[in-house]
């Protein structure tokens, strides 16, 4: 393939303010580099506190406000990105995200990626595929968060044309970690890669979109969203060796087994601490 | 039909306890007469005053957590039914039905009626027939609200095994109230029976179900649903006559025209005054 | 039921003036008295003579120019409707129904209630259910052409907004003549509230629709076109005694009996007399 | 509704001989007197004595040859029609289906209306419906048997031409026996005209169609055989007071309750006796 | 991949006589020389001169006839392959198609590789990925004839056997001239081979394939169409470099950059000239 | 691709004993290899005599007893592979199934891998597309029995957890032997890997998939198998030169043509010898 990069000419580049959230968390910093080459300013935004970078609580709807004057479009990887008590996600994926898109109609942001979830179809079963059309089967409060996210962002797009892009992010780590990632492995290159599409696309209206390497074992089917032209150069097979062939060992009564979840699945929601 | 009431005996009523929220509210006051024949005891309660009702708001957990003390199953028609600002969108249908499933897990609650709405697909357009598996098209912060309600529903009988009817309510009145009424009307008898429909099925698992008369024109099929037995006997074509034919005069840039969801549809979000 | 014409004002009639092609047929002289009572002015017209209407020849584009002038809506029954030679289902059926929608554009007339017929799909079997999305399968050359209106009052839609209804009409007479028009039996009344329901539903956008009386055997489904509000009064059941029952006598050769288009799926294409 | 019975002349027949099997059951004593007024001679048969007709044994490959020695059309209600040992059903609903089909071919018999059974999908669910497409879902060996006799007919179709209507027969007795009964129901009036449509509809050819009376709550969609004309004249509806009306009682780990097939879901496989 | 054409014996070419319509225009160039190592003999058509080929007016019947005479097989992609004025369109791709297949009866020809386009479904959104089973949304007149062509095929097949093989080329040029050309691109290559998948394949009945490259970014979905055996080798990835990447510029009431159509769902209906 | 072998511990291996059931078959050879690296202890069985193994009779019950003692996993090849007269294949294909799944309840044994045949969807035409939902449509007697074991192993698996994968295995040899098998080709290896997926994937239900190699011209669609993570390295395009190109020569009457089941759909059922 040739390399999508070197299509950026250096001296105007596509865009020319992006906005990053969740910028100081795992796959923010992969993506910093990446922005760089295809806008002018890349603004960083993250509850933690990021060296250049605005320090800024999606919470807290005039900082939002305050993050979106000028921007083009909007990578939006904030927010909490694993289960956590409901009024944790309440602030940082609800209320946080609803701030985000109201302050989009008012500056004029045309275009969302979305870090939505797999978790999002959690639920259904590690034996069956799911096309981007798959009823939700939420499988965590977490989960339940990224439906809404993904509903809202639907409206907005029915109502005010901003589009967006929902990506269901698997698991996106150096290696996978465990077998499960095996199956919902997606690189960094690949992540990558996928934003590029997400952002770059002339027209995507509201779409989604699993965002997954070319593993070999597959739970989801992305044919519906091939107009976005993401093709996975990776693939989990190179970890393979990670992990020693078994035989089955079902627990039938174990859900963390038997959902594409896993363990979001098999978790109780999580309380905040009494204290 | 037979009645479906004569089959109650007196003497031994089929639930104990029956919760009703939003018991002030419209559909409330039509409920709680045919409510007092299925149980022993119905426990009103609404945000707003009532006579002999516990005043409670969804919003406070403990307070809901005490609402379902020895309760068999919830009608849960409370909450905000009309688009809103988001803010109190958040606390009455967001929070409430996050702290009525959290409570139903605790006092071990089998079965919720939950008020869902077709605002939940009201960016479907007029031209279009949607069943029960049609993607969700939201069309108000209100309709958001509620997809997020059948979403956390869905969650609480994978994760708990709590069922839920979602009752996606038409327009529910005397009488319908404008040409768009027609197509969603739904008498105040229908409703009592889908609402006796949900409760008395004997396994429901996570259900959908449009609520609309036999009205001539549909832009809903109930088909998948029909295992909850609701069979409509009114139909709006009584009420023709309040609407004088006239031909066609679709603005097409009209989106209370053009999506099922009419003027929620055309709406902007709602703000709280600034006072 | 409610009589519809009843919601007709005499003193203002919705339509001030709709236009009506093929008047001397079958069903245009069947349609032309419920019109009247629609409608301030009813254009008819005919390639036959006709006493107070123009005779005009569709396939003349200049007059099919002058009959749309100052038109509301169109109910075109014009062309023809049987099989005939490939030339005059290509002047009548194919330029005919080209000028009209070229004419529609410019005198900005926005519905058309267009009569399709069954037989765009008379090639599927006896032993199947097509619903209106099902692929067409047209069992004749008249069959053809009756594809091409459809696709081009699609392309007429999705360009320039004008909104068509294709009637895809079984058999319209005053009972069924033979064993197979006890399937696709189409009373006078139900056609004229097909006509009522296309011409009066607020917008249809480009529908499709099956003109189908409530018989008994029915290989058409109208679940997806619900939403014009089209419920058949009568049935063919009161004529199942002009036909002895029989046991099945199916010829496998015979694709008369095989495809749901009868003879039409078995005849030749016709020729022009070498006269 | 016309009686259809009234369109038979008694004159001269339809049929010349028809054959049913099972005629002492439950069935088939309901099915005789019809079937007499259809065809000038009823050949029956069971395996048990029978007074008047033969005693066949169908896994007896040459009596079941001789019984359909000029036979036009058979209704096939015979074999183990409730769940039973597998060497038992292996006899009767197998090599006996077999034997019939085998002797069908060489006798030229062209039309079998053949009792299937509701339990080839008794394991969907009770909160699903099903079409006649469904996947299926047989929830004992008695229903894995019915599967094979759908398959072989499917076959014989395909390969001989010999048409069949599959009848997945719900619960056809004078009344519902329990609650699931109310959605299983057939009456027998109901089940004798389904019978009627699938001897009498021209053309079928290999057809699958659920028996069950038009009851308010459904598992199951006929739409895709609306063909074959069947429409239930009865209802449970008029024995819903032999069943008060109870809270839902569901038990999650009673599989009985659960998926359609009720009970037979729940049983274990059946052995024959050691003795 | 090895070579399909090693496996054409010299000596004894496959085919005796093929019919190639479109001869001179842009891909009936490149498929001369492929035609010639597949048949004895290739005869060419066109209307325009052509040297050592026919020129003959497809709209002619009589020039048609005289066309087919002895033939095996018919690539036919003449008739005009851009929009036109309808009275063009008529006598080149209605008239035309239409004497083609009466010829092909007359002359026992019985497979037609015919040049669709993806104007058949170009009014489709480029937000989506249709299949070969989409519903028709022509974007242009010329797409409407198109679908004409493949309506008047699937009935000559299923009347009369004469197999079709309906191909919506895309873009086949040298390279893309545009960005909209990178999604529809097929390389002259791939258009080869498609054709030859066509010939070749035994038995394709009346089938529908897109005809494009392996593209990054793709709007269709062969799935259905696979038994046709075409897999293309190329893909129009080797040309992103000649399009600078650009931030999204969607204009929201661009129809050109709305639809799968790009300029042809754009322009208006063209006239013929008055003079 | 990584060797999955490479995976596996030569110190302890992940099954300790893998039943073969028709170890001397023409597949059974080749996998002999294979197991012996996945498991401890191959057991291995065929009603032929065999070096080293034990010759069971299938429809002997005690004899399948005995042979799952102690067995971790089946896979199951055993019975009859081609068609063959109903007595026989009911011994093999039907009783001798029963047995193998009535001890695997008895024994714990979880995991059987079935040889199913692509002849149970035989009956398909060629000029289709089938996925793993695709309706049961067999071509023989042997493909009913193969649809039996699928409907047996569905039913073992929803009441009893035993999970089965079936193989709907096409044309296994080391060539292939005819133009039908280009289509239908799984060369051994990836057979061998196709097994590997079904043992090794840790949840597989209840599964279908089609065992196919990567051949160009496909008649089956994998997608929603993919879970299992089955990906063929091989194609039949390295034997497309032992396939001269021919023009097509469809015999319209020829159901050897005309069916993906190729000779099977063409053959009558097969009788014992009378001797």
């Amino acid at each position: 393939m040739t390399d999508p990069q070197a299509r950026i000419s250096s001296a105007r580049k596509p865009f020319h303010r992006l906005l990053l959230t969740g910028a100081a968390g795992n796959l923010g910093v992969q993506l910093r580099g990446a922005l760089g080459a295809w806008a002018d300013v890349v603004r960083v935004s993250d509850i933690a506190p990021l060296s250049a970078a605005a320090s800024a609580d999606l919470a807290d709807r005039a900082a939002v406000d305050a993050l979106l004057e000028g921007v083009d479009a909007i990578v939006h990887l904030g927010g909490i990105s694993i289960d956590a008590p409901f009024d944790d996600l309440l602030e940082a994926n609800i209320r946080g995200v609803y701030n985000l898109y109201a302050a989009a109609v008012k500056h004029g942001v045309k275009r969302v990626v979305y870090a939505s979830s797999n978790h999002v179809v959690g639920f259904h079963p590690v034996t069956s595929v799911v096309d981007v059309d798959a009823p939700l089967r939420p499988d965590s409060l977490y989960g339940v968060t990224k439906c809404f996210g993904e509903a809202l962002s639907r409206y907005y797009f029915d109502r005010f044309g901003i589009e967006t892009v929902c990506l269901r992010i698997g698991s996106s780590f150096d290696a996978p970690k465990n077998r499960r990632m095996m199956v919902t492995f997606l690189s960094f290159r690949d992540f990558i890669e996928l934003v590029r599409c997400s952002l770059f696309t002339n027209r995507v209206g509201h779409a989604i979109v699993y965002g997954v390497s070319d593993n070999p074992t597959k739970w989801v089917d992305n044919t519906k969203a091939s107009f976005l032209g993401f093709r996975p150069q990776d693939s989990s097979e190179q970890f393979a060796h990670l992990f020693e062939a078994v035989a089955p060992n079902a627990d039938f009564d174990d859900i963390a087994q038997r959902f594409q979840g896993g363990p979001f699945a098999a978790a109780a929601p999580l309380e905040r601490d009494a204290s």
